[in-house]
């Protein structure tokens, strides 16, 4: 595990407190030489959207935007009419973590949020859901979205085949699959699996594909895998304030991302980091809550344990859940591309120390 | 029980397949008499406005429109800013059978549908997902609105402590108290209880007062119980096109639905049916899934009874749920204003003659 | 002139003012006669579908809603998409008088008022607009619907030519049509043109076919010309509260209407007292605005006449315009069905006797 | 007029076709140096909203967001009410540029474009506009926002008493009063007024401040004076999408832009430019159609002169117009901070050469 860059403390509050990795912050300044036309029709831009293509082994659409929740929402909105529901994981980021932004991207649309268990849905459960859920036209919002997250928010990751199955059932009822990928990178480096394995070869339909938690200054992408599906993305992208004129500058975040693998070695790099995280923190006789698939780690503290951490500088939250976890507190703690070896093992040693 | 109404058939699978009370359509053709001024704006309406303020024992702000969705959403958007959430029970008919009807009106709400039994929600399971929920602004869509349906979906009444604790706990947590009061006069009728008493001094701060499935042609009224959380009402009613121009005749029909306490009588005939059909099953040796509180039956039908049931000319329909029950096959009949006790028998004694 | 029904007074307010007329508020106490299915599967409803689609000689799709608003608010958003825009006249009652439903109900549209003479829209306005608006893609709202009235709110009628020459543009540009019909019926008895003739065949898409204006009780229809195009419109309708569970009452008011012709005759006599009440005027030296093409009269009072004519008890409206009339104060008087030879007679002697 | 930075052809396309100000590029570097908390609550953001206090000389409350469209839709959203209207000049930015942001922003609220000389309003025209619009409650969406824009559209500048008396009228008449500021440095520049002058000490309750159109890469924020104006923004600007994770990097480029008066250097750069430009075309014969206030110029050129000045690789576009221009062909020229005197020197001889 190599240190990419040095950060004063514990920080495991979340991976978007990092900054920018200095490749992608170059690449901003080097897009800054000279004029361009805005409003996305520059050649750096329309270069990146070929890099999408590679990445993704076919023709996509590929919008840019700032944020997550744009990306999100505009892609729920493009997929799906305004009367309509998406079906999502009661954890979801999309129903717990964005204000209603998909209601409100949507026009009022709903989400129906499903328990099911480590933050990853299961055919069981969608099946379930759809047998109670609105079944009578007109009265019930019409199921035409199934979203999931890979990574899911529990830091667990589907397998391929269970998209597979997901996607099956949804395209048999109906529904369109979004994946909201804000840790998309992770996944692809924790499974090993090529980016279109994890999306449209399992059928997915449309990626909210993240780059602002890996390393990017503030850069994410809707991933349209049929292009037809976006047809009027760019009319909802502007009116949503999420067209910018120096379009350049996300082009180019992402033109860095890419350069030579940056973007999973990064995704690597806070996979690993967490994993020895998690590794030391079960050695301390800290119980893990959920897998540590990629670069977050759910531990089991008791208060006073917390509290004692959270005394010696370090930083993360509680984990609030709607779910299934019915074990004890559960803490959420998120490494990230600049995450260092010595704060891992210093707050190892701080949690070792704080249980003897 | 008393014979309103002569209709054919075993109908049990609304309430609102009855027709129209012959007062409330005679109270129709009365304020045809002559022309009125448009909008709200005339007599009637204003009469029938000071009916509301003597049923609820206080000034009241009323407003009518035709249906219970428009009540709701009208209700729930004056409650809760755009960005808000209203906290509902999962099997609730704003969240279930509305089309996203509260999401829309809202212009982009959110619902936050909770597991419960019976219908019902109670304090621990609000104080559960207030827990879980949206917590951190402004990732969370704060919750502004806790509502409840008073008589529930499963057919199930809040006694007043339920709801007054319910209130409360809303209250201290920033919530309006909306109540779906679709069946509200089913709920007066059957807990003996005043309006009052099941509204605004148990903490309720906006009623949706239904008359359609109850004998009225189409006649639903918005009740704030505090008149000053009503102010811009009227715009939004108008923009979502439930201002009626002869708007006198859906004063009429409220006119008639409380003279005399017709309103009162027509839900007691309902329950007085429903309670007439549930014993009689019982006999039959049928299980009642939820306690029959008010007009509606749940009985558990295995699927060779339902259908030989259905051949005999009878209509009632299963009874789709994401909800706690998890016994047999659910199945729901309602009766309504006009349901005569003959069909009532007829259709028992095919369900003792089926069993048999 | 017939006379339909008595009211007192010189009622020149609204056509809305008058009441329901005595052959469709008995089809609705005939519709009353048993339970019947809910939310528009009854017979009565699939009978009267039929109706319209032989009044206008083709199959159409039909939705009956209560409102004028909320058939042009639903008919536009099922036409346009949420970011497109909606060509219309300045003074037009989507624009001026529904209280934003439009952009309501199309979950954030544009309305695009155009400058224009005698409330009607002429292919040159349009081009004219066209050639200023929205040209750069996506930063204009693109125009997709073309909405005029017809009758117009200034009283005044479209030739089929005007309607077919706005209309080819329309379509040429990528607009489909809509046609405000509150005042349908007016038109027709007026232009002695068969609805077909006045519609698809002059290339109108959607039409909101008024009854309420005319005698109905609060019933409105939404047709489209191609089915096609209203493929989620169930959907919609039942979201904005405006799907009747009792819907029979809203197909009986049209059953009423069509029968024998009913719903000329009353537009013609509405439209026979507004050209008498303007005749009338005229020779008690009264200017007046607009040209009486159906029941609206827009004559030009010098204030002190209008205060001294309120005085006699009359009850007519100042017409607060936008517009392109630069000349006298402008008021509106609307007759109806249901206005009698004698308060026309009235109103003109009281307006020669108050300007000798 | 120093050369700050060296662009290659003669760029008159727009003001956002320039890059980032190196010293704006240095701050984002600079902030990128170690972790922060996230969603602006770090440091640097408290930092610069004292120092918009101090520019604006009073306590303002003020939200970073990365684009005008998202400033002016968040802005209106949270001034208006969803069943309100905003008045507004026919060609400004939120009625003509924004795709309906304003409408979706709004949840469906309403723009009344208004017809007035110059892209600047005037009390009489807001007065016969409040005459003729809307005056029937609730059938009218009520006006609660006057917009205009400072710089306006046509590159023109109201005078600080010009936004006194509309600012008055508008409060007079239940309005708040909005300034679009996509170029108010130019305006402040231009004017020699200070930014409190040309803001609340003239009336307005909330400012659009721009800072992509004068050197910074994608930072706009929204002021509002009254700092209780802005009590929900957090949420609204959250489920917009507009919430940054990494925010430090928004507050960045305002505290750059602000530093030692770049923001000021800049403008009077980008206006000299234009104002040299002006000068230089009007020397060779040029009509120009609005005054030159800002760094916008608007010559009128006869088509083939301007087919041959793009011949030469020039770039700038004709200036669509909805409005009050009546003169010949206009087209639209613009400035930037990044303007290089060679390229206005290098366009003025090209003109001159082609009319001679």
């Amino acid at each position: 595990m190599r240190d990419l860059c040095y950060l004063p403390g514990m920080n495991f509050a979340s991976d978007n407190t990092a900054g920018v990795h200095p490749q992608i912050l170059a690449a901003i300044a080097r897009a800054n030489e000279g004029a361009a036309t805005s409003y996305g029709s520059d050649h750096l831009t329309k270069r990146v959207e070929k890099k999408f293509c590679e990445i993704f082994e076919r023709d996509v659409a590929v919008y840019f935007v700032a944020t997550g929740t744009a990306a999100n929402g505009l892609a729920l909105a493009t997929m799906a009419p305004s009367y309509g529901a998406v079906l999502c994981h009661e954890e979801s980021h999309i129903h717990m973590d964005e204000c209603a932004a998909p209601e409100f991207f949507m026009g009022g649309g709903k989400l129906v949020p499903i328990k099911s268990a480590n933050g990853k849905l299961t055919p069981d459960a969608v099946k379930q859901t759809l047998a109670g859920y609105a079944r009578w036209r007109p009265h019930g919002a019409p199921a035409r979205v199934l979203s999931i997250s890979q990574a899911s928010e529990c830091g667990t990751l589907y397998a391929v085949g269970e998209i597979g199955a997901l996607a099956t059932l949804a395209h048999e009822n109906g529904m369109k699959v979004h994946v909201d990928g804000a840790r998309f990178a992770s996944a692809v480096a924790a499974s090993g699996k090529s980016p279109a394995a994890l999306a449209w070869k399992a059928g997915v339909d449309v990626l909210s594909f993240g780059g602002s938690k890996n390393g990017c200054l503030a850069a994410e992408a809707v991933v349209f895998f049929d292009p037809e599906d976006a047809a009027d993305f760019d009319y909802r992208r502007k009116r949503a304030g999420h067209l910018w004129s120096k379009s350049r500058f996300l082009a180019a975040q992402f033109d860095a991302y890419f350069e030579g693998g940056l973007w999973l070695q990064l995704a690597a790099h806070a996979n690993a980091a967490a994993t020895r995280l998690a590794e030391g923190l079960k050695k301390a006789g800290v119980e893990i809550g959920y897998s540590t698939d990629i670069n977050a780690v759910f531990p089991v503290f008791e208060r006073a344990l917390a509290e004692r951490l959270l005394a010696t500088g370090a930083s993360f939250y509680p984990w609030a859940t709607l779910g299934d976890w019915t074990g004890g507190n559960l803490y959420r703690l998120l490494c990230s591309w600049a995450t260092r070896t010595e704060e891992i093992d210093e707050f190892i040693a701080h949690a070792q120390a704080s249980r003897q």
